[in-house]
C-alpha cells in the first residue's frame, strides 16, 4: 500500500510546478511549492503516511469546520445558523459583495471567510486570549495532539494585513451578525489561521469526522448530527468555490486552506490529511487535488 | 408502511398552506396548493405511493438533470463541460448577472437556467423537433412510462413569457457558448419544462440514478460516471439557493422545479418522486421539502 | 484660428498610437487608427474644418440623444421617463447586470444600449421599416444633410454580433420597458448605429444643441426643454463610464461613439464635432478626447 | 422678492410630510420632518433668508466637496485623484461592492461615503485632533461663520453606528487608498460629519463656489481650477443617486446631506442654501428638492 501511495503521491508532485504558494501573508511564501505530503488513517486503525506529511504549515481556512463544531457546542446548532447561512456563494472566499447585495446581508456558509468570522465571535470566553485558548484546546482534542499551537510570525501577518477580514466584519457587524467585541473575534480568526500543522493532523481530524465525531480512544466529542453537519458543508463550500468540481472529481467531504492542507473524510472509512502549498487559481493546492482525484478513483472513495 | 408514510404525509400536507403555486407561467396557477404526493421506489422492486402520487405536473427543472445526462450522451462529458460549469451559484436559478461578472462568462451550472439551456443547445438532431423527440424519448426511457408528452398549454405560456430565458440565452450565444440555433435550443428547452410526469414518473427516474444509470430490466443507460455526475450536481445545486440548506436537512441527492416536482435519489437504495405544487420563497415544493425532512431523519437517508 | 486649431489637432494625432480601433463588429475596424478631425461650428455661422473632418464613420453611440429627442417628441417626456432613468450608472455601456440588481429593473438611462434600446423602441412607426425611415429623416433634419444614410455591411455586422444587445432588449421586455416587438426595435437600433457620418454632421448635431433645438434657418424642431434634456444626459453620462472624468476635464455636454466620432455641445456657443477611431479603454476616442480637454482649456468652453 | 421666496417655500413645505427623518444615526431623529429655511447669497451682496433658514443641523455629506477642497490644497490635484475616482457609481452613497467589483477597487468619488473618507484620509496634521482642528477652520473660513462646531451627541452616534464606513476604510486600506491611521481618519471624518450649520451656512459655501473660490472679502481660498472641481462633482455626483435627475430637473451643481441639507451654486451668480430634514429614499431633502426645482424655473438656474 505505501509503495502505491508513494507512486502516486511522486506522479503528482509534477504538478505543483503549475500552482504558486501564497504570498499575500508575510511568512507563508517561505513553503516549499514542491512539497507534497498525504497520511491517510482508517477507523480500523491502519496508518499510511508518505512524502512530506510531516512539514509543518499553517492550517489557515482547514479550520473552519472545526470552528463552526465549537460555535454550535457553545451556541446550539439554530444560534449559530441565526448568524450565518448554510448556502455555496458562487464568489471568493474572501469575497465581501454578497453581504451587501443578498436580502439578508447574512454570511453565506462558515468556510468562507465572513462566516468563519462570525462563527468565531460565537465561541465562547472571558477575553480573545480566553476565547483563543478554548478554541486551541478544541483543536488539540479533535486532532489528538496536544503540541498544537500558532506560528507567531504568521499570525502577525494575518493581523496586519487583514483590512479586508475586518472590512467583512465590520460590514457584518452593522447588520448584527456580530454580537460582542469585533476586534477581539478578529483576533481570535487570526490566532486559528495561524495554528501549525501537518498532513498527520489533518488525517486525524478527517479520521475524527469518519467516524461522526468520536475520538481514536471512542470519547465523543461532538454528536454525529453536528459531525454531518461540518461534512456537508464541506462537500457545498470546502473547496472554495471549486467545491463542485471537486465533488464530481474527487467526492468526499473535503476543506482546504491557503497554507496547502486539504483534510478530506471518507465517512466510515479515513481521514486523509494532505499537505501540498503550491495553490491553483482558487486557493486549493495544486498537487493535492489532483492526488485526491487519483485516490478517489483508484479507492472508490465518491459518496455520491 | 404505508400507513406510516400516510402518517407524516398529511401532517407535512399542513404546511403547504404556507407556500404559493407558481404563477409566472400561464397554466401553473391550475394547481391545486393542497396537493402532495409521494412515491418511493425501492431497488429491491418495492414501491410505495401514498397522497396524490398521480396528480400530473409540468416537469419544470426536475428536467435539467435528465437532459445534462443526453448531452453528455451525445457530447461526452468534456465537450459539455466546456459550455457549462460545475459550480454552485449562491443567486436565484434565473439570475443573469453571474453571466456577465465571472470571469469567463460562463453558466456556472446545468441545474440553472442559463445552465440548463447550454445543455439542451446540446442535444443533437436534425431541427428543433428533432432534438426534442430525442429528448421526449429519452425521458420515456429513463422515467419507463411511453406516455409521457408535453402540456401544450403550459409550453406555449413558457414560450410566450419566457423573455428572461432568452435573454440569458443570447448572452451566453454572444459569449460563444451555444453553437447552432438559439430559437431552436429555446424551443426545445420550453418543451422539455411543458413534460408532465407525476410524482411516480420521479420516483423512477430517482431509482434510475440510484442503481447508477440502470433501468428496471437491467438495462445500463448511462455509465455509472455519468449518473454520479448527475447526481454529485443534485446535492451542490439541485435545490436552487437552497441547495446547500436542503443537503444539510435532507442529505440526497435531489432536484426540485416550480411545478412541485422533487426527484431524491438514495444511492443503492431507493428513488423518491414528490409531488407538491405550494412553493416556498426559493421555488423548492414547500411541504415536500418538510415531507422528505421526515422521511431522510426516520429512514436515514443522508449520504453524509 | 484654422492654423492654431491645426496644431492643436497634429498635437494630439500623437495620441492615437495609444489607443485601438473597436473591432468588435465587423467592418469597424477598416478605419485608420491614425485619422484625427474636427469641426467647429459657432453660433455666429463661422465654420473651422481640419484634420480629417470629411472621413465618414458610423455615428454607433452618438445618436443615442438624437434617438431620445425623436421618442419624446413621438411619446411626451413623462412616457418616456417611464421606460427609461435618467441616472448614471458607474458600468460599462453594454453591461446588463443593473438591469437585474437594481429595484426596478428599468434601463438607467438612455446613453447607454439598454436604454437606447428602450427608447429606440418608442420611436412610432407602422413596422420597422418605418420607424427607421422616421429616425432617418430626424437625423438628417436635425444634422441639416439630406445625404446621411446606412453603412450596410456594419448594420449586417451590428445585427449578427449583437446578441448581447439583443439579451438586454429581452431582459427588459421580460420586465415590461419594451412595447410592440423586440427584433423590430433592435433592428432599428442596429441600423440608426450604423447610419454614416462626417466630423462636421457632428459639429451640426453640437450647434443645434447649442442653439437649444434651433436649425441654421431659424426652425425650432425640440423644444428648449428637450434639447437641455439631451445635454444634461450628456453631462452625466455621455461618456460611457469616463463621463465624470470627462465633465472634469472638458465639462461640456458630449456624447461618443466607439465609431471614433464625439458630438460636443458649447450652450450658446458652438457645436464640436469629433473623428478619431482609435479608442481608449473606455471606448472614447483617444485623440479627440485629449483635443477637447487641450480645445477647452484655450477657448474656456466649460460649463462649470 | 422675499415674498415670492416665502410663498414657493410654504408651498413646497407640504410636501415635507411624504419624506422622512433620517434616523440611522442618534440624534439626527430629533428634527422636524416639517421644517423648511432657504438663504439665498447673491455674488451682488444681496442676501434673502426664508422659512427655517436659522434653524441648526448636522452638515453631514454637505462636508463632502469642502473636505475634498482642503485634501486638494493639502496634497495636490492628481495625488487626490490617485487615491479616489471622478465618476458617479449608479449606487447607494454607503454601498461597498463597487470598491470590490471595479477593476481598480479604487472608491468611484469623492462624493460617496467610500470616497470621502479617503479624502478626509489625505487631510494633513499632526493626529486625528490636529487634522480635524484644521479641517474645521477650513470650513470656518469658507463659510465665514467662526463659531461653526460638532454636535457631540450625533457625532458619537457616527462613531458607534459607523460600522459600514469603518468596513469601507478597511476595504480601501486593505487596497492601498488609505495611508496612515484609519480609525484616525474616521474620527475626523464622523466629526467632519457632525458639524452644525445653518440654511445660511449652506448658502454662504454655494456663493463661495459660485465666485469661483473667493471669500465675500475678495480673499481667494482655492484656485478657480479647485472650484471647479467641487462643483463638477457636485453635478454628476452631489445628489448621491438621484443625481442624474436632478440635474435634469434643477440643473446646478448641488450637494445634499442627510441632516437635511442642501448646498447649491449657480456659478457667478448666487449660492442657495436649504434646510429640510424630511427626506426622500434616496436620502434627499424632499422638500428642498421640490423648492429647488421650482427656483430653478422661476430664476432661470440650469446651467445646461
Amino acid at each position: 500500500m505505501e509503495h502505491f501511495l508513494n507512486k502516486m503521491l511522486e506522479k503528482n508532485r509534477a504538478k505543483c510546478q503549475f500552482g504558486d504558494v501564497a504570498d499575500y501573508i508575510p511568512g507563508l511564501d517561505r513553503a516549499d511549492k514542491n512539497n507534497l505530503g498525504l497520511c491517510i488513517m482508517r477507523t480500523d486503525g491502519t496508518v499510511q503516511r508518505v512524502g512530506d506529511y510531516d512539514v509543518k504549515f499553517t492550517i489557515q481556512s482547514v479550520s473552519k469546520p472545526v470552528t463552526l463544531m465549537l460555535a454550535i457546542l457553545d451556541n446550539g446548532v439554530d444560534h449559530v445558523f441565526s448568524k450565518v447561512g448554510m448556502e455555496p456563494t458562487g464568489d471568493a472566499f474572501n469575497s465581501i459583495k454578497k453581504l451587501e447585495t443578498c436580502d439578508t446581508h447574512k454570511p453565506f456558509n462558515p468556510m468562507i471567510n465572513a462566516g468563519a468570522i462570525a462563527t468565531t465571535a460565537l465561541v465562547k470566553g472571558r477575553d480573545a486570549q480566553d476565547k483563543f485558548r478554548r478554541l486551541l484546546e478544541f483543536f488539540r482534542k479533535i486532532c489528538e495532539n496536544d503540541t498544537l499551537d500558532i506560528d507567531e510570525e504568521i499570525y502577525r501577518g494575518e493581523k496586519e494585513t487583514g483590512n479586508k477580514n475586518r472590512a467583512m466584519g465590520y460590514f457584518m457587524k452593522g447588520e448584527g451578525y456580530i454580537d460582542g467585541d469585533l476586534e477581539d473575534a478578529l483576533d481570535v480568526y487570526f490566532k486559528q489561521c495561524s495554528i501549525l500543522v501537518t498532513a498527520e493532523d489533518m488525517a486525524r481530524l478527517g479520521l475524527f469526522l469518519a467516524r461522526g465525531g468520536i475520538l481514536s480512544n471512542g470519547e465523543r466529542v461532538v454528536s454525529e448530527h453536528v459531525a454531518k453537519i461540518a461534512k456537508t458543508l464541506m462537500v457545498t463550500c470546502g473547496m472554495y468555490d471549486g467545491s463542485g468540481e471537486f465533488a464530481l472529481m474527487v467526492g468526499v467531504p473535503s476543506k482546504s486552506g491557503v497554507g496547502g492542507g486539504i483534510c478530506s473524510v471518507v465517512p466510515g472509512r479515513m481521514g486523509v490529511g494532505i499537505f501540498g502549498p503550491s495553490l491553483d487559481k482558487k486557493g486549493n493546492s495544486i498537487g493535492g487535488y489532483s492526488l485526491l482525484k487519483d485516490l478517489s478513483q483508484e479507492l472508490s472513495l465518491s459518496i455520491f
